[in-house]
């Protein structure tokens, strides 16, 4: 087991902790592509070399920081990391959590004179959040060829930028994006360590957690069309009103989520247009984010939503278009890389989550599996998002024992 | 009776129909000391001018243009006109059918020889819709003195510039704004024709209506905050979204509005932060606009909103605050020129209005009067808002009937 860390995950945080900080929502906004996001890209690859690792950068922006074998031979790798974006507001560490613990660990295995016999690969995967493009852990879904390139290249920010517009003023060639099986074949297993986003190791006592599932989750748009009209002169009865449509929807969403044990229903993403005081509305769009561990629930609930959703709009005269805009199933990660780390980790709890991640989306191609650190607050997404540093180096020390079994 | 009418106010209708088009909402936005503001403003002066007019800008920005008598002497107005501004993707009616109908109507007296005995003064009120710094009427409430100017130079347009700021670069000297008391004394009377806002004149089948009273209208703004939170990670018994609080309160708003006769309630204003579809909001802030004819009924039912919005926030947890940013009593418009205006429109028919104007604010200094002209769409702060060219020309021609019986 090792006991020693030399550079500590915490020591790494603060060596970040100005980079794109949202003087408007607080915490952090780093969305891929924008200046705070280049700058944490730079910041990784100096650590990474300072470290002895190289670093490379794939066709789909993933960095790679291999701690070569004598052989040098790049294939049968253990890769471990995670993201360094952000959403729009969120904390310090979703993401760069799992980077620096990676970091973190192969210092400390490095420090007590460990030699892998396979090659580890210190990985940073970009857009993981979806929080610019809308399409979430973006990089290792092209790389597995999840979604089409020229599909990518067309996707818009808030802004209207196109990805392709984007990654050209960024500087990043998007003319080879898409699937490399070449690539994902050099790993023979892959590992995220990533903070809790929920209160199961709080509730549990522990500090570290290996994951069971992810959540299926699948996000729907709901556009509703109503009649703009003056807000002081057309009667009630008269209105054809989306916003009030769209109230009665985040309501049903709600009761919907609670209708079932451990579903997760949110509305977070509300739009009104035009969008003034004295405006009855036109056009609403929401987006409707579901998820649950039994895919057919998730099916059937959302059916259920649906049709009310039709009901609602009908009896208001609105128009409404629902529309998926993705669906991931279940994921069930890697059974043997599971029981391989419950054995290195023997006290340390499984637990599902309800979030997507990118080792979820590599679990098709790659054998995965993911560790979570204790979260006092149990909030992500958020600048309340914490880790007492005590857990941070515990769950880097625990990625280092996963780490050495794993390269044995 | 105006039998012919020289300059149609259809025709200058469709000199400005290019300006200020909304190539994302529809219609127009032609918000106060924009570029297609000052183009509008700029038309009008060279219209009011080709007809004889002598044009002048208050310290408030509010245009008089003066058909004067022999004498000279600018007292004892007759005042018509309305404002050429437009809310967010609006229609070319709302606002401008009052100018050029004006305009027709000096346009048409003129052509028939008629020599007022009294000046008449062509009018246009800058920033009507309150749709930049969200003060309806803010030219007419600066001169009148409802407002104090220093609230008003502090006043921020949706991307942080305040009045001040956006004065200044439109080339417009903001530090004499307020109270005119002086210039408003000039008039006698004042006159605003408007397109209808509601379906009143097509129930009655009559082209031209006289106002009766302006119903009350208040905004209150409503702030909840909440827990910002992973969507996929977060319990629904652990939420605190202020989302669902804002949601229900919509259903409040329609409800109440529909306990009522002839109220409007409306929430046309609903904005999630941070607002992306994986994250549970921290803050939502929406805005009600409720009107009614009876000033006392307004106040009770917000209050029944506001103690059940406070209920909603508190079940979910979540804090709020309710701020009044605006109330304007009921407006009954001058009795002696509404009966003045009857004996001349026998035929029209008296309608109360939902929708503030100018004249309403006016009318605490000045007698004032309104006429409405028929809309098949029944609808207006949108583009679909209409009227047919007869009636728009039947309006200009009951409005130079008015003009010349008041300066007769």
């Amino acid at each position: 087991m090792t006991r020693t860390i030399n550079i500590t995950p915490s020591a790494l945080l603060s060596e970040i902790a100005d980079i794109g900080t949202d003087p408007v929502r607080g915490g952090y906004s780093r969305p891929v592509f924008s200046a705070p996001e280049q700058q944490l890209n730079q910041w990784f690859i100096n650590k990474a070399t300072s470290l002895g690792l190289e670093v490379e950068q794939d066709r789909n922006g993933i960095f790679w920081a291999w701690w070569d074998t004598p052989s040098k031979e790049r294939t049968n790798a253990i890769g471990t990391g995670s993201h360094l974006d952000s959403v729009p507001g969120g904390g310090n560490f979703d993401g760069p959590l799992g980077v620096v613990s990676a970091l973190s660990a192969v210092a400390a295995l490095k420090n007590e004179g460990f030699e892998p016999s396979r090659p580890i690969a210190v990985m940073v995967f970009p857009e993981e959040e979806g929080s610019r493009f809308g399409l979430a852990c973006l990089s290792s879904r092209l790389a597995t060829g999840a979604v089409p390139p020229e599909k990518v290249r067309t996707l818009t920010d808030p802004e209207g930028i196109s990805y392709a517009e984007a990654a050209e003023a960024a500087g990043f060639d998007h003319s080879t994006i898409g699937a490399d099986t070449e690539g994902l074949s050099r790993l023979a297993q892959f590992v995220e360590l990533h903070i809790e986003q929920g209160k199961g190791l709080i509730d549990l006592g522990q500090p570290v957690a290996i994951a069971g599932t992810i959540l299926g989750h699948g996000r729907w748009h709901v556009l509703i069309k109503g009649t703009g009209d003056h807000a002081g002169t057309t009667r009630m009865q008269d209105r054809q009103d989306p916003t009030v449509v769209g109230a009665h929807i985040v309501s049903e969403v709600r009761e919907e989520g609670q209708s079932v044990d451990e579903a997760r229903a949110t509305v977070g993403r509300f739009e009104v247009t035009p969008g003034g005081t004295n405006v009855i509305a036109s056009q609403v769009d929401l987006w409707i984010d579901f998820r649950h561990r039994d895919d057919e629930t998730t099916r059937a609930i959302v059916e259920r939503i649906t049709q009310r959703a039709k009901q609602l709009a009908q009896a208001e005269g609105c128009e409404i278009r629902i529309n998926e805009e993705s669906f991931s199933p279940t994921v069930h990660f890697d059974n043997t890389l599971r029981e391989e780390m419950k054995s290195v980790l023997s006290d340390a709890p499984v637990l599902d989550t309800g979030a997507g991640h990118d080792a979820g989306i590599l679990s098709t191609h790659v054998p995965t599996g993911m560790l979570f650190v204790r979260n006092p607050s149990g909030t992500s997404h958020s600048p309340a998002e914490f880790a007492e540093p005590e857990d941070v180096d515990t769950g880097a020390l625990r990625l280092a024992d996963v780490l050495r079994y794993l390269s044995l």
